[in-house]
Formats: structure tokens, C-alpha cells, sequence
């Protein structure tokens, strides 16, 4: 038995995120399909998060364990000619059985894209929040200074998660623009559930003067999901990178 | 009536190109519809180029007369709000009834995108051609070169093309690297029915080694389409601006 660790892309559009479901299609799920053809064996991948319905990834991974003797483009190979065009592995390397996706991370990035433009764009319409106006680059980003260090994110946090420890570092956080995109960039050691998203949605309230500038600490101190902004939408946000 | 100039983009994976077709959907047909609705008469809309089925546009101009009052972005939102996804207008702005999108243009640039790793990208699967073996792309930007200058470009024109003058000037042409990503640029004051895509896989076979990196000058020289490389496929392939 060896375990394999791959490194994935995926357009999230058409999936129920990561994890498997009943009644709903997931990457997981589709992945464990791609690997049973190739290897002959059901096998369970275990992935380095949770992503929500709609999220895609730069750079997600995740483990087998497989007798299979196939390895590097050998693999990786076999792999995208059994998955559908919206995820393709493009790493596969042999990892000790004590490496665990999610727990032997170190950290993470993730990205997340508006188009701020009174116009639509067809190219970005699937992977960013479509926002007609003008958005205050400096100001978020002035803002988004706050997140930075080690706190408490549970006002960061979807109400119902299980999560005890709600303690994360977050140790790079910007916001740029790029013409009329503009990008939000968070890197951590880890987030909580929904974490980015009302992170984002939080900066969008600064950005229309609902809130302060230098509202950020004071809204992690509160430790109240009700204190922070909404819950921005799922398809701007791309895990980037994963750090080990 | 006043003649309006339209700026859009769209991604051309579901069109038979630009132009309106029997049978088939075409961008120009879907525009026309949307002019439709929003001015409740049917005009005839001019582009500035024909483009092929399952060519994109980052900027496709194109004019229509109308008696309608709307103008910039309240054209621009109704005419969003009654185009599918993968068309948007993004400029609207009034023109002398002289000005025609086709014969005004001063030049165009296109680009087009090679997706080169030995994994597919999902992201890009539908906006570039993907090749698994490493391009030299020094190589091949030292190739490009010999389509600078105004020459008759007949090598590099579909066959049975109606065209009679068949002299363009290329002024930009070079294969740049970004990651795994190559993209060629070409801009020049015309191009031919198929140029750009013939030019790409004629540096593709430079690549191969199946040519010499110094041909292309002898190739245009044979003003016969024979003598080139093969035409890339039509989805790696933007209108990437037209200059007026």
C-alpha cells in the first residue's frame, strides 16, 4: 500500500462542493469514480478541506491509498482521461502513511475575484462577484489590516459549524486591483468554516460605508457571527494555494 | 436615427461565429435580438470582422442605427439584461453615419493562448489550445518575427477565401511565456480569413522541428497556402482590440 498525494484543479460550478453527498454530485466523489477506473479499487481520498458548493481551486489536494503501481504523469494521466473537463490533477507524488492532507498543512491561501465594472463580463461571470459600483481599493485594503495576527475568528465563523478551536493566523491579507478586478487575498494557517467569504462581506460593508474602516478588531472581539458582515458569494472564491 | 458603436466581449464556444447563419446561433443573431427587445425594432448590426465559430472577443465593435434615446450605460444595462452569459456590451457611444466598424478600424490585435503542461487546466480549457511537450518559445518568438512588415500574406489564407488584396502590415508579432501559459500577440493594420491561426501552427511546426526557425520569410514569399503550417484550432483564439 502506498499513499499517493495529488494536486488538483476544479471549476466548483457544477459540484456540491468537496465532500461527499447523497443526492448531490461532489468533487470527492467524482475523483473516487476517476481512481476506481484506473485502479480497478474503490479507494477513499481524504481532502485538505472542506469547500463549499460553487468554490473552485488553484491548488487543492488530497490522498489515496492505492496498491496501484502507476505513479507521477503515469497517474496523473490515467486520472484526467477518467475526469470530466472541470477538474484535472496535474501533481502526484508518494507520501509517508503518517502525511494527512488537511492536518500536515501548514497553511493556506485563498483568492477571492470581484468584477467591479458596470458591465458584465462573460470570461469572469463564473468565477467573481459581479459588482457594478465603484469599489475603494485603498480603503479595503487599509481595512483588511485588521485581520492580521493570531485571534479568535469565531465572529468569522458560519453559525453551526462544530469547530472548537476557532484560534487561526492570519499572516497576509490584501486587497488590489487589477483594472476592473479586483482581488482579495487572504493567507492563514488555517480558516474556519466560511471564514473568507464573511471576511469579504464584511470588507464589501466597509467598502459602502456601513461600517468603519478600523471596524475589524472590534468585530473579532465581539466573538458573535451577528457582529460581522454578510456571507459574500461562493463563486469568487478560489483556494489558491496550500502550503506544507 | 443615430449610429451607435458597441463594444463587447464574448466567449464564442457556443457560437458559429460572428456572423448570422441559417440553422445555427451566431453572436451577431443574439445581439440583433437583444437590439430587438430593448429598442422594439429589428436593425441590422455591422461588425468589424468576421470571426470564426468558437473564436472569443476581449473587444468586438459593431454598429447599429437606431431612433431609440437610450445611450452609454443605460444601452449598455439593457442590452445585458436581454444578452445570455457569454455576451456583454461594455461600451456604447455615439458615431458619424460615416463610420463604419470595419473599414474605420486602423488595426486589430488578436492573441492567442497555449495552455502548455502535461495537465489539462479547467480553467483554460475552453479559452486555449493545449499541448503536452514543452514549447521553445525563444524559438518561436524569434520565428514571429519574420511576419513583421507589410507583405502579401496569401500563404496565410484559407483556401477559398474571396479576398483580392491580400498585402497586410504586421507590426507586433511575438510568442511570450507566463507560467505554464504561452501567448502569441499579433497586431497589424488587417489580417486574412484564418491568418492568425495558420501563423500559430506554422510556429507550432517550428517548434516541432519540423521547420526551420528562419522559413517563414520563404513561406510568405510562395503566396501559396500549401506552403504553411497547419490552422490552429479556432478556441485558443481572441480578438484581443481594435484600434480606431
Amino acid at each position: 500500500m502506498q499513499r499517493l498525494l495529488l494536486t488538483m484543479r476544479f471549476d466548483g460550478t457544477r459540484y456540491h462542493g468537496w465532500q461527499v453527498q447523497k443526492n448531490a454530485v461532489t468533487v470527492q466523489q467524482t475523483l473516487q469514480d476517476a481512481i476506481e477506473k484506473v485502479t480497478g479499487v474503490r479507494s477513499g481520498v481524504t481532502g485538505c478541506s472542506r469547500t463549499d458548493a460553487g468554490v473552485h481551486a488553484n491548488m487543492f489536494c488530497c490522498t489515496f491509498d492505492t496498491e496501484s503501481r502507476l505513479r507521477g504523469n503515469s497517474m496523473i494521466s490515467a486520472l484526467n482521461a477518467n475526469l470530466p473537463d472541470d477538474i484535472a490533477v496535474y501533481g502526484c507524488s508518494e507520501v509517508p502513511a503518517s502525511f494527512h492532507p488537511r492536518y500536515s498543512a501548514v497553511g493556506k491561501r485563498y483568492r477571492y475575484y470581484i468584477w467591479n465594472s458596470p458591465a458584465r463580463n462573460p470570461f469572469w461571470e463564473k468565477y467573481s462577484l459581479h459588482l457594478r459600483w465603484h469599489l475603494d481599493v485603498d480603503l479595503m485594503n487599509e481595512a483588511a489590516a485588521g485581520f492580521l495576527g493570531r485571534h479568535d475568528f469565531s465572529s468569522f465563523c458560519a453559525a453551526g459549524s462544530s469547530v472548537k478551536d476557532t484560534v487561526r493566523a492570519i499572516n497576509r491579507c490584501s486587497v488590489e486591483r487589477d483594472g476592473e478586478l479586483v482581488v482579495f487575498t487572504a493567507e492563514g494557517d488555517g480558516f474556519l468554516y466560511n471564514m473568507v467569504r464573511i471576511m469579504v462581506g464584511t470588507l464589501l460593508e466597509i467598502a459602502a460605508g456601513k461600517r468603519e474602516k478600523d471596524c475589524i478588531p472590534s468585530v473579532i472581539a465581539a466573538k458573535n457571527r451577528e457582529c460581522a458582515g454578510a456571507t459574500a458569494p461562493a463563486k469568487g472564491l478560489f483556494l489558491d494555494k496550500v502550503f506544507y
